[in-house]
């Protein structure tokens, strides 16, 4: 009798993870790969995941065969639309099954135990999401240009644009501005270079400054901040506005900005249960039972 | 005996201007040609420049001949620091003499006739400039991505990220949000499309529409338009606390913000005296006055 497997993918931008568990939920391997956003092509994606699938077969001390009878959840950053979707299911794979969606929905699954519940991630960027009756419903998540509100890069391009502004005299005299302002050597020439090129990641290094000055009671850092879980409330009401009463939030930026939400939304407020790659084998497992074998 | 004339450049992104004056000020001619903001390099700005210029010296019914008893002041875009300046002095040119400066300073110089005065540019960007005793200051106009508060593309960024959050949920209905959103048919992933492309100018196109939907009372839009006022007051006070009593505003984008402004500023703002044409014809006859032929 063969036994079935299962292996819980979850791809971002940074790195790839992959957790293996029996069919009692019992940890058996994990492995890590490099980055497996699906803009980055689904040839690079595929590679990254299978390394680290094969990385957590090899921690398990099983063969790669076990995959014959392993059936696969990918939950995958910058997989906003079907057509990438259909491309990756229909890529050849080792897997006795194959289940793909959003990062959002295989972490949404993860923090609610695939019960109705949604999330917001604050990170580099933000992004919400709600899981209702089995289907999912996006809010925000459009990226740095023109969204990622409450997020760490969010935050950290309004203190660049603060500092000069007060460097300028635009607005008043400020300790966090100061430290901004002298990592640019006090020019405002060498900000303005600085930012042709500055990625999200870049603002979002300059957002941790902005949390220390705040809580050591610089006005600007503060006001930032205030700013920050205004945009953080909005983003969350927005997600329990779906449907959903129970909201875990997620990502690096959180612990900072968690200090500053206000009292009226605690209610909402929960811990997750589980990781994105108890999502991803939660998906993984729900698609095997639906008797789909690529769903 | 040769009688001088004075010759005004006002160089921007969008074309070149110029204006051929005699002794007593009385305009000449006229003359008009492409782009010369100074980060298109020297030679394009330089070729735009003297185009406009015999524009100006043909419509006066002159011969060119008349340069070499002409003093030229350029007020040009894009000339930040004083590597560009000294190129442009440098640079081989057919006039008596060539004053060279920003249009900020020129159009300040023309604003108030020589005298002690600021200015702020509300246009597709924004700028704040003062002189004071003859030496300029300036306040913010650090461009699209760090500044340019209050100006048409900062409204119109802030109202397209607004839109996409109403679009979420994230913020309540509005006619203004509905209106962006249908130019993009209702598809945020569209709007991420078109902003991964989109020019400081392209967002300026959006600033007219949230105007009169705030004139006809739509929330979302006066919001953004009160947030514009509260920006454009910072950059006023700004400039005036450079030791200036009178401001002029300028630029396109001017007329909508006016009816938006607090009041309490009313004592600080001035019509403008002169356009930049005056000014950088002012800056030509006092480089003549003071005997410099390169200033």
């Amino acid at each position: 009798m063969t036994v079935e497997m299962f292996l819980g993918i979850d791809g971002g931008g940074t790195n790839c993870r992959a957790r293996l568990v029996d069919a009692d939920g019992t940890v058996l391997g994990e492995g890590r790969a490099g980055p497996s956003n699906t803009t980055l092509g689904i040839d690079q994606a595929f590679g990254e995941i299978l390394k680290a699938a094969y990385a957590a077969c090899d921690q398990a001390g099983l063969d790669k065969s076990t995959f014959s009878h392993t059936h696969a959840g990918f939950g995958l950053a910058g997989l906003p639309d079907g057509r990438d979707r259909n491309r990756l299911l229909n890529y050849p794979h080792p897997f006795a099954s194959l289940a793909v969606n959003t990062d959002a929905h295989t972490a949404c699954l993860g923090a609610h135990g695939g019960r109705n519940g949604g999330i917001v991630i604050f990170g580099t960027g933000s992004c919400g999401y709600a899981i209702l009756e089995g289907r999912g419903h996006n809010v925000g998540g459009w990226g740095f240009r023109l969204s990622d509100h409450a997020s760490g890069a969010w935050v950290g391009k309004r203190a660049v644009q603060a500092a000069l502004q007060s460097f300028d005299g635009i607005l008043p005299p400020s300790t966090l501005a100061e430290d901004i302002m002298a990592e640019f050597a006090n020019s405002a020439e060498q900000a303005v270079i600085w930012a042709e090129t500055a990625r999200p990641v870049d603002y979002g290094a300059i957002a941790p400054k902005v949390v220390s000055r705040a809580e050591s009671g610089d006005a600007l850092a503060r006001n930032l901040m205030l700013q920050a879980a205004e945009e953080a409330t909005h983003l969350i009401q927005a997600v329990a506005a779906k449907g959903v009463a129970q909201i875990a939030c997620l990502g690096g930026f959180f612990k900072y900005l968690s200090p500053w939400l206000p009292d009226k939304i605690n209610h909402l407020l929960v811990t997750a249960k589980g990781d994105p790659l108890d999502g991803a084998i939660r998906m993984a497992r729900n698609a095997q039972a639906e008797g789909n074998t690529n769903v």
